[in-house]
């Protein structure tokens, strides 16, 4: 009652399973409350009502606005048990304490396993180096200043003839200096003095690499004295908040005067968790984290700096800068040290980022060699072709399917989703396996191509997709009129639901395999690469080690080569970014590398079309393409 | 009493002559509570009670703490007329309303000419241009970023190969781009981009010249399209509320751990305040103001940029930094244009700072030349030395009585003040100017020079300063033992008292001259250069015009040359800046300048304690060394 009455009209919420109460307002949403208490819910839309990830179920509603129509669509059955979309549903004024249960598949999940890949071995060089400095102490006689006598002092080591102080540097110089007889000096690319420390620090060098993706921030710190790694850590891109997709990203952030700004700094404040995260793991000061290097697509790059993407999302399509930038971390508001550099991959287009940088980069795409191509699977997914002469590029629509967006079961990469998943042949047992120790909830990518390509090999469904009426198994039913292949049934899924896979579902992925196959043959095509010249095929992104090559193949995702040239190279970006931490080599190939790529324009090629309709079969419309695979096809 | 309820044990203070009723807290002092309420109290030494400007009259003590032993020796018979230290006396817990009157003397008063000496013809090129850029709208073909077609259309005009664009300028460039055909960009230095904006704003373009002196903030705004200045300000450094003293201040900056940061911010709050009101007489819009070029003295120079002055302060005295600086003016918190640079001018050694290399610019002493003296009058004068070779420069303690501190009667140039003064032959009879429409308060540093000067022609006083005991007239008292020459008779002064000299206001000047006079002789002897030699004395400083030529000679504060010889310059360090705002090469000069002069410490010469006893007579102790005025000696 007391409470009630301090607080006026908020309502009285019980979140379950977790127990927790919480206060609402009035006129807020589920979803709104609930992420401002702490509770997460999948929210892949961002809250606009079209994901429907949004579920929960409240017995007693009351207390809430009555369902809207768009509710009802996206709801259908679900509406009788209750259930309703957390983004939709508001509290009403004055209503009386409300139970909201979150079902377990409207769960934010945390990711299992970290996607940086392995190292490869890069000659340590670091921007970024430490000198230790003994410092003539001033007297009567030697009048120079303090920073005139550090410079001589770096100059008897280095020999350099001109070398900066930064601004931030000069104003704690007086006591470092009287501190030790000698200083440590970290320089930057051996011209700028970023930082003085007292003593010989010289066994402390740190330094970031981050990519951020559209739904996913990861960062490693790593040791730059030794290039070791010593933590890394991923987050959701609390961007999310505002829209799974990209897209609407960009609208809020042209939406209202500070929107930029706010996902800007929605940006910084999940980079700096992560930094604090990594450098208490390591046990490493932030002061000591002296560079960090980002990627990120073109979008992602925009929105960190603070720049306008507007015109990033309309035609044509331009961004508004490609080279590389150093700027201080600080200007952006990194949590580093105070003067560290900040250094932004640069850009190829506005549909082609700095991610596809750092997978050159790491890749090695960039030196000359046979003919190969290089895949960075995402909502958009960049190809990268290399064939004697140079680089080609193009970025293909491909949609979040892989990222189980649009799925009925479709989920990400993370606890509970369905890995892999095989279909013994004539019985149709499934086998799967699940990540980590868990019931199955959903498919994430990796299984989605496996269960397609297994119900192709079995002949369940044809090569447009859909099932094929003369087969019989009890796996095959039809729910509300609606023919479903199911998966993991009720009893053994964590839902307590069928874990099902649609004929639309299927077409989610085979328009995005499509585009991404037509996206591999048109630079093929463009280039004169034919499919037997290519050396190897290389894909980037989230699939990491779980996918089948040969599934892969079989569902005509790439072009179809022996399974022996597939390499899954799990976040090339990010080790791009480790790469240019590292080396500062790196870093200047990297400006290099952006200007000497060709961005093809897809929608400009007048062929796109008919390849896209042509890849629109399973694996593709021209069989010869796939002649490999024929003993799989049309049994 | 409905309001003492709500607010406690607040008192009620009525300050007069103002009539302004205000409420204190308990255990504040008189000149705090006046100071938040925005009455100007006189506060010299920054409320330390030394200096014992803020006298204030409170008839019925009871509501105040005692007078303590400093207030008693420092008001000493003022303390029978209820006189108290403002910033002694503190208000006790539940006083009744306390009458606080503010006599004349004690009132912060404003200056009344502007002190930026007239422009000298210099060649207009400034750093910062302003160039129309036609800039392609991008297009499917044209996939150049933002940046990129921006860049090209300046090397279509400029033809530079390496131009580079400020982070922040990314951030608004596609909005920019897209609002007109053609933008201007502000370039700085002809290699970056600091502005872009939309359409023609070629005529717009300004920047500030400031001056941080110990006690006055001058600022001017110039129109660097036509190097007119279109308006001046000054106001009271806001740090004399830490102490009117530079030593205090550091003193200050030390004592805790944000203190420096504070005093950075005071002053950065004082040139925006002034910055704003220049802008506003002007109509200029602050954001495009540019460029501002910063001097003041080595103390001043590392407060404003935030650098630790500790060892400014103690042997060796050792700056952090003496070359010029160019900082973003957002770095430091400047209210212009967010890339706007500010520009530093170097300092020279501890105690010759970025001001004597304005005096130097401005004043072309670094051309070769005959010899010449410049003088920058203040607490520390500044002495610098032209002979065939090159520059020389001492710094003198001088200390403030030139300001009228340590006077009993002096102040300031300021409204109020007698700025000149003459004896008329034999009968004493006293003329004199006050500056403003108002009667006499107190003497400026023009008039005690003055006042000095005639009693000595007179024969009123001796060669040490004394006063004649023969000579007889009525203008002579002793009052409360002390000798004391009436100026003005408390008939015709504005504070009701007598404005008087006594032999110990005499003697401060006389510290002072024969510091001042030390330094020139020093450089002088040092450097080979005879009396006969020199072709000019320079005076900068506070000054201004009204000083008289020949009392300035006859004290013996300058060498004895001809009175046409000698000019005063004013502010010369602010008209310094201002040449370097005009043109870019002025700004590189200034590096060069300040690398060239040779620095000698006075206290380090075996000669300088007799020199200086020697230059603690009226007008020296060798008569031979001011054989033109010989008229005037011992008459
Ligand atoms: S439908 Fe509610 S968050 Fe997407
Ligand atoms: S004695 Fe009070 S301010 Fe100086």
């Amino acid at each position: 009652m007391g409470r009630r009455a301090e607080t006026g009209s908020t309502v009285k919420v019980l979140f379950e399973p977790y127990g927790l109460r919480a206060y609402a307002n009035p006129n807020e949403t589920i979803l709104d409350a609930a992420i401002r208490v702490g509770v997460g819910i999948r929210s892949e839309c961002g809250g606009t009502q079209i994901c429907g990830k949004c579920k929960v179920q409240v017995r007693d509603q009351r207390g809430l606005t009555p369902a809207t129509l768009k509710e009802c669509k996206l709801l259908n059955e679900k509406i009788q048990s209750s259930f309703r979309l957390a983004c939709s549903a508001r509290f009403l004024q004055d209503a009386d304490p409300i139970t909201v249960v979150i079902p377990s598949e409207s769960v934010v999940r945390k990711r299992q396993f970290s996607e940086i890949v392995s190292e490869r071995k890069i000659k340590l060089e670091p921007a970024a180096s430490k000198v230790r400095v003994e410092v003539t102490q001033p007297s009567i006689s030697d009048r120079r200043s303090d920073s005139e006598r550090l410079l001589a002092g770096i100059k008897r080591i280095h020999g350099h003839t001109k070398i900066e102080l930064d601004y931030n540097v000069i104003a704690g110089l007086p006591e470092t200096l009287r501190q030790s007889e000698a200083v440590t000096s970290v320089l930057w690319d051996k011209e700028r003095v970023i930082s003085v420390e007292a003593g010989d620090t010289r066994a402390t060098m740190y330094g970031l690499a981050i990519d951020v993706g559209t739904s996913r921030i990861t960062c490693s710190l790593l040791n730059l004295t030794n290039g070791v790694r010593v933590a890394d850590r991923s987050v959701e891109n609390p961007q999310i908040a505002y829209g799974e997709d990209i897209l609407t990203r960009v609208t809020y952030s042209q939406a209202g005067g500070d929107n930029g700004k706010q996902l800007q700094r929605t940006i910084i404040a999940g980079i700096n968790d992560l930094t604090e995260k990594v450098c208490k793991e390591a046990d490493v000061d932030p002061y000591n984290v002296y560079e960090a290097v980002i990627v990120g697509n073109t979008v992602m790059h925009h929105l960190t700096l603070g720049i306008d993407t507007k015109y990033l999302a309309r035609s044509p399509f331009t961004p508004a800068i490609r080279e590389s930038m150093s700027i201080r971390g600080a200007e952006i508001g990194l949590s580093i040290n105070p003067n560290a550099i900040a250094h932004f991959l640069p850009i190829i287009d506005a549909f082609v980022g700095a991610d596809a940088v750092g997978d050159i980069l790491y890749s090695n795409l960039h030196r000359r060699g046979a003919p190969a191509l290089l895949l960075d699977i995402g909502t958009n997914t960049e190809v990268i072709l290399r064939d004697r002469e140079g680089l080609t590029c193009c970025s293909c629509a491909s949609g979040p399917a892989f990222e189980g967006v649009h799925i009925e079961h479709g989920m990400k990469a993370v606890e509970g989703a369905l890995e892999s998943v095989t279909i013994r042949r004539g019985g149709f047992k499934v086998g799967y396996r699940v990540l980590g120790v868990t019931k199955p909830v959903g498919l994430c990518g990796s299984a989605i191509i496996d269960v397609i390509a297994e119900l192709f090999k079995e002949g369940l469904i044809d090569r447009f997709g859909k099932f094929n009426s003369e087969v019989e198994t009890p796996r095959l039913k039809k729910i509300n009129g609606v023919k479903k292949f199911i998966i993991v049934n009720a009893g053994e899924s964590g839902t307590g639901r069928d874990i099902t896979v649609s004929e639309r579902d299927i077409n989610e992925v085979m328009l995005a395999k499509a585009a991404i196959y037509t996206g591999c043959s048109t630079l093929m095509r463009r280039r004169g690469v034919a499919r037997g010249e290519l050396s190897r095929i290389l894909i980037a992104g989230g699939f990491g080690k779980n996918l089948n090559r040969q599934n892969v193949r079989l569902i005509g995702l790439i072009p179809d080569v022996p399974s022996s040239k597939i390499s899954f190279i799990g976040n090339a970006a990010h080790a791009g970014a480790e790469a240019t931490l590292k080396s500062r080599k790196a870093l200047h190939l990297a400006d290099r590398i952006a200007r000497e790529v060709e961005y093809i324009e897809l929608a400009a090629s007048k062929e796109f079309s008919g390849e896209f309709a042509a890849a629109l079969m399973l694996p593709h419309k021209n069989l010869e393409l796939f002649d490999t695979l024929k003993n799989y096809i049309n049994k």
